[in-house]
């Protein structure tokens, strides 16, 4: 019983189908000018295109990565490498993931960090409080991986936008690009580049159905940024090396497959979440669900269960086969959460919360069979 | 009729069996704590063993990457940033792949370029003669991507760690760490790192018959890199991002046929690619075979046949589904070899010289096959 979406998915079986010819057939370097070359190459302009779709993104837009961390440490330093002549400071929340806030801190450059809510919720005025004039970037997750909390993306988007109206007699204003983190969002939620005036939007193949080892940096064709790896002109050269081309085709299935499904599973997994969130406060009355009580991704949920260990609460459940996380599967397993503990959480509700994640393959089933099983352990 | 393996390899079928429960069944996160993450975590782990073994390394010093591209830019980038307070000198040859080139020119760094003779091949006493105390990286390619010459790896190895003997009277010497991509290496040379005396190993697994997306970089004991992607701690906190699983299995498969059977392949296409030669000679009278003549790989072979055209060549073949390359896959197919004309070529001469290379699947009529269609295309 796998409750652990959020940290990875299962490869749908439509996406790894579309795979199998470009391993060992349909194999050429996409770079190649023959027969074989240019069939990989169309393949990969066809996944392109599925992929744009899924965040209404022109498909000369997207930049094939290899997973989110990558996109994201592509969108931060290759905006501040763009940028470097008009400032080196960057806003992020406190819940970022480790990718954004590590990056950052290791090459020395200025952050300011926005805080969050008890719920884990960013507030659109603590951002713009904290923008500059010399600010490059301004990184916000869409949906925090950790508990779900959805963030005000659109109206952050509007307010940046808004410091970019010429005013009579001032010279026009340098204003910050807005990268999402979208990890944990494009599965659920519609966040569509122009309509939330995003410059800058990651995700990561390995979370949406797709294989790991692919990922996207979609780019406003108004933003500019600098490479991080060199050696080739694929990817506008923007991403040199061959491009894994099996990995990205299936990431174009699953793309594609989600924004035909979005809608339909949003609904169907937010209510096993309230039916299960019901049930855990019938049969576990101590049980506290933890982040934004509303503004919440219907596939998440963090769940304290006071006066238990979360590691103890996963390896029993492992035991039981049922898979769940302790934390973010990115971070230090024996490092607890930096997200919790941004949003104001004591060491004691840390150690005690559990992180449950559903997906494609989630069923109502799993639902009672996880309570039961969560009953049991928490006696 | 594929002859272009130098661009691209099939994956093995051995290799793509082992990957495929690792997409939809076995996909679990390798950092989470539970069964499915622990079972991902030892797939990789026995993987690793694998392309360590492939070039006499210890299992801990090879880190995944995206592909040999990616590990090429970590090598050097990750070894200028460890010792940014000791020098920022690097000396690399004339052929190096673009992402060697490019990738330093880019970032600003003091580059010494060493010069190759008319076969392609890097002399020892010039490389030597440019290192300087600050220097802090020498990269050399081990197999030559588009000509095939073997440079004297083993010799140059041993002049740098010569520089590191410490002499009485004086501090103890800081010497560059030898960095060699052996990207069209691996699959035929025996490179063990140690007795090559080599720091930093880079190779990607599309080119050894494991699929896209995955390559390494094998880093000795001793030397000392900084990693260039941030967000995570996966590969002892060198390459951040969740791994791909699959991929990395596979290429652990592709090294562990290679290491089987990489003596009796390399004599197989030897003498495939004498054979070709000769029939070459016979019956295309004005055929010239670039390159060094003695220190060859087994599986490159680039051809000049003067007063044709390359792409014109390769086209026609791809016509007869022949499918061979006109240069270097990873370069843009407008801009002709920056390799042959370090190796001192005329436009001419660069202009009508193709690259055939051969692997796995390549037999004897293959080789018969491409004479006659190649002595077609050149009449």
């Amino acid at each position: 019983m796998y409750l652990d979406y959020a940290s990875a998915t299962p490869v749908r079986k439509e996406a790894l189908k579309v795979m199998l010819p470009y391993f060992s057939k349909s194999f050429g370097n996409p770079s190649s000018i023959h027969k074989m070359g240019i069939e990989a190459k169309w393949a990969i302009e066809d996944a392109r295109r599925h992929v744009a779709e899924l965040v209404g993104a022109r498909p000369d837009s997207v930049v094939f990565t290899s997973g989110a961390t990558e996109s994201i440490n592509l969108a931060l330093f290759g905006a501040l490498k763009a940028h470097r002549g008009t400032g080196r400071h960057v806003v992020v929340s406190a819940v970022e993931h480790k990718a954004t806030l590590e990056a950052l801190k290791n090459e020395g450059f200025e952050v300011s960090i926005v805080p969050v809510d008890r719920g884990g919720l960013v507030k659109v005025e603590d951002v713009m409080a904290v923008v500059r004039p010399d600010t490059v970037v301004v990184s916000i997750m869409a949906v925090n991986n950790e508990v779900g909390t959805v963030n005000p993306i659109n109206e952050i988007g509007r307010e940046i936008l808004r410091l970019k109206k010429p005013r009579p007699g001032l010279p026009p204003p340098k204003t910050p690009l807005f990268h999402v983190d979208a990890a944990q969002a494009v599965q659920y939620l519609d966040l569509f580049v122009e309509r939330n005036h995003i410059d800058l939007l990651s995700f990561g193949s390995a979370k949406i159905g797709g294989p790991k080892g692919v990922g996207a940096l979609v780019i406003s064709p108004n933003a500019r940024i600098e490479p991080m790896l060199f050696g080739g002109n694929q990817e506008h050269g923007l991403r040199a090396g061959t491009e894994n081309v099996p990995g990205i085709v299936g990431f174009g299935k699953a793309s594609e497959l989600v924004l035909a499904e979005r809608e339909k599973e949003a609904k169907r997994l937010g209510g096993l979440r309230r039916m299960f969130i019901r049930e855990l406060h019938r049969e576990i009355p101590g049980a506290i669900v933890n982040g934004d009580p509303k503004l919440v991704a219907p596939h998440i949920v963090n769940v304290q269960i006071p006066g238990k260990d979360s590691e103890e609460i996963v390896l029993r459940l492992d035991a039981k086969d049922i898979f769940i996380s302790s934390a973010s599967a990115c971070t230090n397993p024996s490092a607890r959460s930096h997200v919790l503990r941004a949003m104001g959480y004591s060491e004691d509700e840390i150690r005690s919360s559990v992180r449950i994640s559903f997906g494609h393959g989630t069923k109502r089933t799993d639902v009672f069979g996880l309570i039961t099983a969560l009953t049991e352990v928490s006696r």
